[in-house]
């Protein structure tokens, strides 16, 4: 039978050993610091995480979702799955292997795009952990769900193209040694079109390249650069996958960059259940534990069957990139759904615990600061339920039947 | 890499057999018979439906759920998902192959648990599609969902068991040649204990047997009896599974047939989500196609996406069956699951339809109709929310994670 | 103090004697004949009812949405709803005191826009309840939410109009001795223009009027006509409220009868609540009643939430069209609320019953067939909500707030 | 006709003043102080809202909630709601006109439970808005829902009472000068039983009363003290409203508090509606505005619609406290809905903006931060979902009708 949910034992064997590396040496190196990052140097702590990325390496868990021929362990989506879910259990976790956002995605992006010279410039420090990057599309004017909408524009001076523009959230910038930026080529072409964009290798800091502040969220005020270009020069030969490719190289790496994001997202969403569970049996009220009431087990039952759906959706989404088929409507239930799943589940978790789980006393609160983005990040809910909905007529008007898309599936 | 998602290339060739014989054997045969049912003999159309099953039966798409040696196809749980669901695209598809409700479930249970004598007298005749059966387990005075409140008892009456009590809602009664029934042996059990049932085989008719009426329902007149069992009298002979597993006995049914169940809810949800994009791409209100306005894209988007989750589900479940693994969990999320969004995706195409909807113009309006039982089928959506939360809870209890159940899946 | 949500004790009195004649009078007198009418002669029933209507008219229980110099009960619409609501608690109370649906709106309408040559003819043999009358706006090739696509068509020829069309869900068309038809006598108008459509008064039966079938729905094969008019051919005196009115005497006409819709649809939606609550407290499931289980309640709190809430919208409604203030907002509002809430409280109520609920062993099940078509009567959910939508947008547009669009109502 | 929605003139009157006050006196006076609070000194901040309140003392808008013999502006719940809901357009509204949370509930208990040397000395210095107050009752280590549970315990000791106990979320602890503690005083009662507790006046600061840190939780780390109670004593003459009322007390309380929330909570709504339409008809995206596009109309007529009904609640609600009838089951409906359509408004209004909505650059953000403890609040969610589901199963079982249950309204 060819249909099968388990694991290669190859594969599994990786997953018990990520799983034992974050459970063992992970998280008891970082426990604290959570708290006392204020009170304890903050030297220490870098000392501490950069010799967690070292025993990492030392254990073959690094760069996950890179080629062995690069540096990485040579996984496919699928495997690359339970590591970043088992990763994500840890806030630092992701990081601690190399594989977490934004430089994932744009070390993805420079594999398939970048020149010789660029991969060894910028792709290669990445690998190392010597250097961090940044993706810089959104911008406040616009419609970040709509990139042809792009107001950041390029014009060609000689052998250089002087850039002007504006962008905000762009994550990682202030630590990033370089950043890829989308900004408009062709002013001419109409609104819609999508060969407008091209795609720029920016080294930082550098004159034009303004970090004006970090803007603060729901979640806090660190990690979201808005940054204003103004008469940015950058060389003909900084261009990142030809003229005019910005859109199709965008839409290239959020791919697999948003099935990242929904492992993580699972991860999150199963502690929240974990936790959800244990406070309603160790909770009395009205009579009973929480446990034995009837309502408080509908959230329970809701929560882990949307975990579950999340799950099957991502393996499945994965399976498909690892195939070469075409998954873009996977990828967008799966980003969709899981999102939302995350806000439902941290959201039913915090009112199980009720005052405890509105304050910082549990990681709930911030988990539910953080999940909020979710539903914004990389194509925002109602991006990808358009897209979502246009392939679904577009299968039914190539084949009379949406079969085609959910899932494409012997059923 | 084990995790797949395709079928093997032998199961691909049988899904397209059944696939082209419903579409161009069964359907245009009974094509007509919906409306004309009434103007044509009743002679012809059985002369007609009973010709398609010899046709089936030669073709060798014959009991698809059935080992090879007992006459089926011998298919795992994932391929009868695929049939069934192919099946399931007209109504009398799943009658044509022999795998109905309740026949299907009672092929099951007598496979698994009657002893050589009890084969030979009733599944045989079942398995060549010369009778049919039923399965008389809920009654009017307590609830389905708690088997252990059943009150239908018999008293032993030297080798004969006396039968008193009152069944309703039992399908296919009236075509029925036997019944498997399940009554109280056990009556000082206490409440909630599961020992205290016996399944009986009882031939139809028989004095002490009496089917009082068909239950009118929201879908019609015709279906579901009521049964009032007075001193019915069945030699010990007669019980299935040995004294007091009764309780055991339905539960084991249940795990596959409700998952028959959803393979064809699933077929109809797809069906519905068809008819609801063909009309968005065909009606247009206030400016624009409504295919092209966003609510209306919400719509189709979100019953993708349901759709999408229910063949995933459907399709681990089949495989844990297949591979003797621990289902219950699996197969409640889904019959939960499914049974909601097919009647959430058939609402939706009624609503699209407008008042066209509400008629009987299209299917969608029985279909309805129909759908508002499931909720009910094979347990009520409120028993399986119990049994996922009990379940989630009793794996956390048991390992510190929740994570068995959901799905017991690498990540 | 001002504000007040207490009857006038004249009006409480009015109440109180409308219960007591539906409760004392027309319950025991049609009792039986629901599932007896196959059974005792039709005549029979004809005669009983026509004979509650004459009591009604004795009683001063007649008309009570007109005006005391056309017969009527005077009441203001506030009133209206409570003695639609009490009228309601069973089907044919809104007929016994001639306030039913269509004729109730019709009255309106012909009150309002009719010639006195057309109010003789046709308004006052409506108010005697010796005829009934129908409205022929819905087509099946356009959607009914946009009448300014109408098909149908007049073309003036001398002193008559001459009309082709296709009409089809006009209730009551098979009982009435009149039809009002809107047809479009302004073929060069623009698409969205209001000025297109015109009101006719049409005599039934006539040359051109053919009433070719009853659309069988979801809820049975009575009620709902498809006519095709083909040369018809009325005089110019048979318009009604004047040439190209015909979209704002639909209008004017929709308000008052959607909220008459919707204080006999709060009437069935208590009569859900009242038979869920019974059923909890009857019911015993896994070791509790299910009135005490937590999730059993939670459907109780909202239902009673929900209705809490119709209630209030359906009174303030009739509160702004009582003191001619524009009411178009709220009774959108209330129309989408109500017609929504009735079919999640009679569907819950559905579930607690279990299979009892999907049989017709109780009223639930028809009662939630014919709540469907509320969701489409007078107005489909999604336009209830473009309109809401509009009107918040405009308010805010106007005023910087969006205060007005949400009752206009002091905080 | 009795029933109306308006307001008596004069107290149309009042509401003009003070919405005129709150626009044109405070909103341009603490302009600024929401982010220059770091810049400007505090003593200025201080200075600026005290001068506030002397003017708003000066308008004679001071202690709206208030009889006039004590000082208060007299006027009942229903103009309450308006006067509330215009205050709370800003956030130190409620705090200038002497109406904010706790110290107006507490200002309510003390009237009416408060021996005359209590009043004079815990009452007047509240009035008078020099000095503030705080109430402790939710613990830890139960369930804050069920005030049966409480641990705080006093003991007899002469003429003294030895408290000792665990208090958190008590807001406004650091800033009041005195408390309202709720202990059990009754050791031998059974769980379940109502006349355990008794309310004590306790004095900030005292020894045995020891804040021990300000609980961080979703919106930041002020407001909500923890406070360990060690060996606290207290005279008996202390006792408030006496022994063993401390659960009626408590009941007393919430009810005009929780609908004062409200009232706020409304204010905040309409603020999230009125920014989600703006930002609706500014932002472009897909070829058409937002406010263009059915899906996000959706999300603005949802919103207007719970808004209307929000306010019709609250207005209801108020109106039944002004008659002295029993409001217990209005109010939990009130408190329930209108908590949540705050949540689901906000949500929505920050999904339309975007990642700007994610930002701090409006004040959404904040916003869904303090919406969720509205959730928490005077009673979880689940505590009136139950409250409201025993109050619909009584008056079903009183009176055979859920009526009484959905605002005993005329219809």
């Amino acid at each position: 039978m060819a249909i099968d949910f388990t694991l290669a034992p190859e594969h599994e064997e990786i997953r018990r050993r990520v799983r034992a590396f974050v459970q063992e040496t992970i998280i008891p190196a970082v426990e604290g610091f959570d708290d006392e990052e204020k009170v304890l140097s903050r030297d220490e702590y870098i000392r501490t995480i950069f010799g967690l990325r070292e025993k990492a390496k030392a254990e073959g868990l690094w760069l996950p979702h890179m080629p062995k021929e690069w540096g990485g362990m040579g996984l496919g989506h699928v495997e690359l799955a339970m590591v970043q879910s088992e990763a994500a259990k840890t806030r630092l976790g992701p990081w601690v292997f190399n594989c977490q956002a934004p430089d994932e995605g744009n070390m993805h992006t420079l594999l398939h795009w970048a020149t010789d010279e660029q991969k060894e410039k910028y792709l290669k420090p990445l690998l190392k952990g010597h250097k961090m990057s940044c993706f810089a599309m959104t911008e406040p004017e616009v419609a970040g769900s709509d990139p042809t909408l792009i107001r950041t524009h390029a014009v060609k001076d000689g052998d250089e193209w002087v850039i002007n523009g504006h962008k905000w959230f762009i994550s990682n910038a202030r630590r990033a040694a370089f950043a890829i930026l989308i900004a408009r080529t062709e002013p001419d072409m109409p609104e819609g079109a999508r060969g407008a964009n091209t795609a720029f290798l920016v080294d930082i800091p550098q004159e034009g390249w303004n970090d004006v502040r970090e803007v603060e969220t729901m979640h806090g005020s660190t990690g979201h650069s808005e940054i204003v270009i103004t008469d940015l020069r950058i060389p003909d030969s900084q261009i990142l996958g030809g003229r005019g490719n910005g859109h199709k190289l965008g839409q290239y790496r959020l791919g697999p960059a948003r099935l990242a994001h929904c492992m993580r997202w699972i991860s999150q969403a199963e502690t929240a259940l974990d936790m959800m569970v244990d406070r309603a049996l160790n909770r009395y009220s009205h009579g009973s534990l929480l446990a034995e009431k009837q309502g408080i087990q509908w959230l329970i039952a809701d929560s882990a069957m949307e975990l579950y759906q999340c799950k099957l959706m991502v393996l499945h989404a994965a399976s498909k990139i690892d195939k070469g088929e075409d998954f873009r409507t996977e990828v967008s239930m799966a980003k969709h759904f899981v999102a939302n799943s995350l806000n439902r589940i941290v959201d039913r978790a915090i009112q199980v615990h009720g005052a405890l789980g509105y304050s910082t006393d549990t990681p709930l609160a911030h988990m539910f600061q953080h999940a909020r983005w979710a539903r914004f990040a990389d194509g925002a809910d109602e991006i990808h339920q358009m897209r979502i909905a246009e392939r679904t007529i577009a299968a039914y008007r190539a084949t009379g039947s949406t079969n085609a898309a959910t899932g494409g599936l012997p059923l």
